[in-house]
């Protein structure tokens, strides 16, 4: 209704008119056409442009995703630098999909552009530019790489980080100063535009994950073959080169790149996410509702302290753990142990914090905020789907660790860790969707300046409804307004006024287990992503399900989970803001 | 809100009024370890009731895909024994399940209970019965195979079909007769029941296409084997097994097993939908709108003869293609090439009629029916989703073809037809779409029976909105009636019932391609389900991603895209009863 109502019947009742007037059959052929073409051109139906463009991203992805089955393969008939041509033609394309954009942007700078404030906060395009510029490293890095075996590589090595690094400030600059617009012009080829951009970084995205699995799937098989004297060829990830003059700085600027990786995949998941929201908006009525954020800190100590402790812990397991498992076979088993007894501890301290926030919300009763919010069920989505990698690779561990005959010492620890990790997302999700729900009003009251729902931090935020394309003018629900709402909450809750100092209590009790938790999500988070895989080394799980099975289900569940830890400590931001 | 929200209130005022009275903080700590009993046991906030649901559901299933993953591997340590007993172990406990809640309703007869009328149609559950005695025909063949080799055959291969027959009755029953009923009493449990229900459910269908994938894979390698002198070792479907004299009743249960896979397959899938139905629904209020339905057929006489044309000739090929492809290598290659000629063809024309009603959608503009109706967005996203595993496939293929070296007849054929399943899949995505979310005045003053908003026979159509759990009552529009809207419909669109004839002529045209489309999917559905996949014969793709990558891709896109063809003659038709 609302995207191209109005166009409509103007020129519905034009065409109705005219074509009572004349009956002559050929004018009447003539009309149709001229209204096919017109329709053909101008005003195509929205959630038909939506899937338009969402199918030929979804479609440009899954080439991507075919092509680099075809590079992975055993005998690769297709090469890297097909794959690394196919995503620069993708990133040469956005941008100067770009700068078309920028440069109608500029042209038209009298008329007013409307903009989704919530789209992003200046807290999430600072990180992605920290992030981006560790990316910018990297390609510097790649461009070395490349001087140094010159003489044996194709040319794309040159190319695609120079382009890469091109779109990566173009990208940054889009982000700062586009990434809210409302587009109301052309919507159909900017829903193209778009979706090309999402998907161009999805595709960089799993790129670099497999570039990672490549080269941890390097590292654990040369350990394998020299420890175990399994006879599996090892893939050198250095071409063979005759020129042996530039081989040792070209071999340092290879090893940085490991180190950058993490950065660099983060850095275009997060993208491709920001601009999936600026796609959600394309035609948009935003209704402006500027909103300010106050984070309070006051009385945040455990949750703090515990929370540094375990990061400070984390990074000691991480380097004890990496440069343990490169040694013999029993260090490397205790490494394993090790890391499995760490993980149990903490693993359990954070189910009994999540079980001691759900167990305050039990106590302190009150009804769910059932407003529609389709921000935070897209969020509460996601949490619950990027759950699934880590989930299935624990029940793996559970069912090979139940059927193994090994008799290694950490046979038993990984069960007790697995269903740790299972029971922790659980009670972590569980804990995190309650306190995303709950109906804020106490906090209102006692803080004034807290807005009522604020959804600010969230990277999917802007979402509102109508969200899913489907403008519903009853959402608006005129016979209800907020105020009246918060009214009847008053009236509910006025005896909970009474009661001030055990309620304030729990909510410092739930603030700092917010922290906590959130410091927590980011050690998981540095584990796996510097190098720290016990699902590699242990060998119980490779045992079970054979090396091509396991390290597949570990390419997929892997980087999602780091997604998940991310996305969690997002979403646990928000928690600690609004509890 | 309204799920809680009314025991709340009192209970709340209740306690409120008791804490300010009392002051002792003995009798306050008395109180609130009752409150926080009665908020475990009682009423569980809906949202999260339904997330703690889904996730054990999800990891119920995520412990089966573990298990069978175990199973599947090259060297197996869990058996299959293993993973049926822990099967039949859910079917079991869903029995009880089961069982409890037909008793409880019986006990309960003269409480009325609430009914959501558009959950199934007879139509649905006619359909699921069917399959389901063919279903029981095959636990009858796997109990007979059994018996032939019961001296060799652990007991659980007697169990499980026994087990599955029961479960099979005891479920159709339930479908019959509580699948619409709306939960209000013990909401959390029934929640786990229902929960439980849908991914065992899935789990059989999973159980279901791994052993069709195994059969499918063994007749593969040893057709591999006998003719081009592979030395891949032949895994026997039957076991070793000292009994002579009963093999070959034996073998022809084996053999007849084959042929039910599919419409077992089918059924649990679709049963896992119609729970999932039932789950979504449990504790909503439903509005009782009674919809009758019924369809016209008149003028239909172009689509429905190329369907069944399209039919007929299917099954030919089918059959042509079964016994060629036993044959030697030249006939081999004549049955691919045969095929993908014959679909070249077939997706030619269907790519032609979905690109004529998308015209014919253009040529006669309407405004979108942009109202909230979640059932029709979850149509929309299945179908969507279901799309990936062939749109991967199919660019599998294109990167394939464009790779190898091979000289293959086929070899250009294949790339024809992969990029005309893409197509034909964008098409007929954005034609169902389109159909599903246009405003339908014009149908309705023309025929006054047929409903407004016609979505009885999707199976998902009774998720209305609060389907997300968010219970909005700003959803009910208070202050405009169904009856309203239609008014403005007709205002708007007065103009219209001049042009009476060509508008019929639309409609008849779109009908005929919307049966026509119903038939080319059944026959999509009928190649690959009953043997016909050229993906395992051409070995274009094998050359190019290896053996082992590209049966896992094929076992992961088969199904997926099995589910897509049954879902799209679902919605197709409703196209067909609301053009």
């Amino acid at each position: 209704m609302e995207v191209d109502g109005g166009l409509d019947v103007t020129y519905l009742n034009k065409y109705c008119n005219s074509s009572s007037s004349s009956s002559s059959s050929s004018e009447q052929d003539r009309k149709i056409f001229m209204k096919l073409k017109l329709n053909l051109s101008g005003d195509y139906p929205r959630k038909n442009a939506e899937f338009l463009s969402g199918q030929y991203g979804i479609n440009l992805f899954l080439i991507g995703v075919a092509v680099m089955l075809a590079v992975a393969g055993d005998k690769p008939s297709v090469e890297e630098s097909h794959l690394l041509a196919f995503v620069t033609c993708l990133m040469v394309l956005q941008l100067i999909w770009m700068m078309w954009y920028i440069l109608l942007r500029e042209r038209r700078k009298n008329t007013r552009t409307e903009r989704d404030v919530n789209a992003t906060t200046s807290w999430i395009r600072g990180a992605l530019t920290v992030l981006a510029v560790l990316s910018l490293v990297m390609d510097s890095f790649r461009i070395g790489y490349f001087v140094g075996f010159s003489s044996c590589l194709s040319a794309v090595y040159a190319v695609y980080p120079v382009v890469h690094a091109t779109h990566t400030i173009a990208q940054v600059h889009f982000l700062w100063f586009h990434i809210k617009d409302v587009v109301k012009s052309l919507e159909t080829f900017e829903r193209f535009g778009v979706i090309h951009a999402v998907f161009t970084n999805v595709l960089l995205w799993c790129n670099g994950v497999m570039s990672e699995a490549e080269h941890f799937m390097n590292n654990h098989v040369r350990r394998l073959s020299s420890l175990d004297s399994e006879n599996i060829t090892i893939v050198s990830s250095e071409p063979e080169c005759n020129s042996s003059t530039t081989s040792s700085t070209s071999s340092l600027f290879s090893r940085g790149l490991v180190y950058l990786f993490p950065f660099n995949i983060e850095y275009h998941i997060f993208v491709s996410v920001l601009l999936f929201v600026m796609w959600k908006n394309i035609g948009r009525t935003i209704s402006s509702n500027k909103k300010s954020l106050v984070t309070k800190t006051q009385g945040l100590t455990l949750g703090p302290i515990l929370g540094l402790l375990t990061l400070a812990s984390t990074i000691a397991v991480l380097v004890v753990y990496i440069t343990r498992i490169e040694g013999v076979l029993e260090m490397r088993q205790s490494a394993v142990s090790m890391f499995y007894i760490y993980g149990i501890v903490m693993l359990a301290v954070m189910c009994f914090s999540c079980a001691s926030g759900l167990l305050i919300y039990r106590a302190d009763h009150m009804p769910l905020d059932t407003s529609k919010n389709t921000s935070r069920q897209l969020d509460t989505e996601l949490l619950f789907g990027s759950s699934l990698g880590s989930w299935f690779l624990s029940w793996c561990s559970v069912v090979a660790v139940l059927c193994t005959d090994s008799k290694v010492s950490y046979r038993w620890t990984n069960l007790v860790y697995s269903i740790f990790i299972v029971l922790e997302k659980y009670l972590q999700n569980l804990f995190i969707i309650e306190s995303l729900y709950r109906k804020q009003e106490r906090v209102e009251r006692s803080d004034p300046e807290l807005p009522a729902v604020s959804e600010i931090f969230s990277v999917t935020s802007s979402m509102a409804p109508p969200f899913s394309g489907i403008i519903n003018r009853a959402y608006e629900t005129p016979d209800k307004t907020p105020e009246m709402e918060q009214e009847e909450g008053r009236e509910m809750y006025r005896c909970e006024e009474q009661p001030e100092e055990p309620l304030n209590m729990k909510r410092l009790i739930l603030k700092n287990i917010a922290v906590f938790l959130i410091m927590c999500n980011i050690s998981l988070w540095l584990l796996p992503a510097f190098g720290c895989r016990p699902q590699y080394d242990n060998g119980l799980e490779q045992d079970i399900y054979g090396f091509s099975a396991w390290t597949t289900v570990l390419n997929f569940a892997i980087p999602l989970n780091l997604f998940y830890r991310m996305h969690s400590v997002a979403s646990l931001f928000e928690v600690f803001r609004r509890v």
